[in-house]
């Protein structure tokens, strides 16, 4: 994954450019830890070699994992960033579409990028925490913390 | 809900947290009005109870309204704000997962978060306005108002 | 289509108010050659009435179409804008969701609107530029181009 700054900051715009085999979470976080961010926006664009999807079930309180190994399109990337104890946690959901167009989706736990992903991710001059929610035992960004 | 300003401003960028039980077109209304917002992006992410989404017929000129009671991720949640009869109207898509990770969407007309739906609002220092679109009966974001 | 600069500039945000009957890749090569844009990201929502997605075949390394007759939404349109060859190329995928809410999606080839297509463009103060991937055979960014 390449970097590039889009616009002066900190805090800036990034574009993060992924290449094949990069596996995109792993980028996001590291990136995302790198830079000290402490709230951001992303939204991305491309596509995968597969993908592991999460649904959370709510009964279980915990996410099932739907693995689709075929290529797909990214036809949306969409996420945030807060802080979890003090380091960056990237939140991120996407919509994937299989060869015959229909679409797939849920909680992104793991993809590997194929050919490309471009994700540009906008920091905010703020922090943004997470902490455990007590009901569904997920650490939720908590805008008073 | 809860929000917190991100940017310095007005014009901000918002992130507005939902909690379980917020109806989020309800949430998205009072917050722009609140603020008096005059022209806005926004995205989102996080999970419904149960959504109403809707389909426009182009021949009945109305919604169709498809109805899923069932706990769904939200994958993506896209929309904007405009000013009608100088009011904030929210225009939101949304993008849902089942447990078997098929995506469904459409124009959203009402959802309820379990557990959480984390939006990101950009506002911008300009007015759009909207204006009834004779042929469909919609009232359409018009650059010229 | 009809345009909005929503922020001071140059870079602005703008918005992009696409009418019925409007090609939306047409309409956004357009804009982004008469503005001149260098590097920029884009969300949109709204409805077409008919559309070619894109899914690009691995083996082949060529674009497979797929070819929706009939209205949908739009639940997501994302994408960004680079140089190829010193002029703006535009990279769009696109969520839709049928009468029954399912969802499809995949690359944006070609698409008519109607009745209203909102896009909201960020451009960036930076220059992005794709050059050929030897392996894909497709432009793709490359940061340090």
């Amino acid at each position: 994954m390449k970097a590039k700054q889009l616009t002066p900051g900190p805090p800036s715009t990034h574009a993060l450019i992924f290449e094949r085999g990069d596996e995109a979470m792993e980028g996001l976080r590291a990136f995302t830890r790198e830079q000290g961010i402490t709230a951001a926006h992303l939204t991305g664009i491309g596509a995968f070699s597969d993908v592991t999807l999460g649904y959370f079930d709510w009964e279980s309180k915990e996410y099932e994992r739907i693995q689709l190994d075929e290529q797909v399109e990214v036809v949306t990337l969409a996420g945030d960033v807060a802080l979890k104890d003090d380091e960056p946690d990237v939140h991120a959901h996407v919509v994937v579409a299989k060869r015959d167009g229909t679409a797939h989706g849920g909680h992104l736990i793991e993809a590997h990028v194929r050919p490309t992903l471009e994700v540009v991710i906008e920091e905010a001059p703020a922090h943004l925490r997470k902490r455990t929610d007590p009901e569904s035992g997920l650490a939720l960004i908590d805008p008073e913390a």
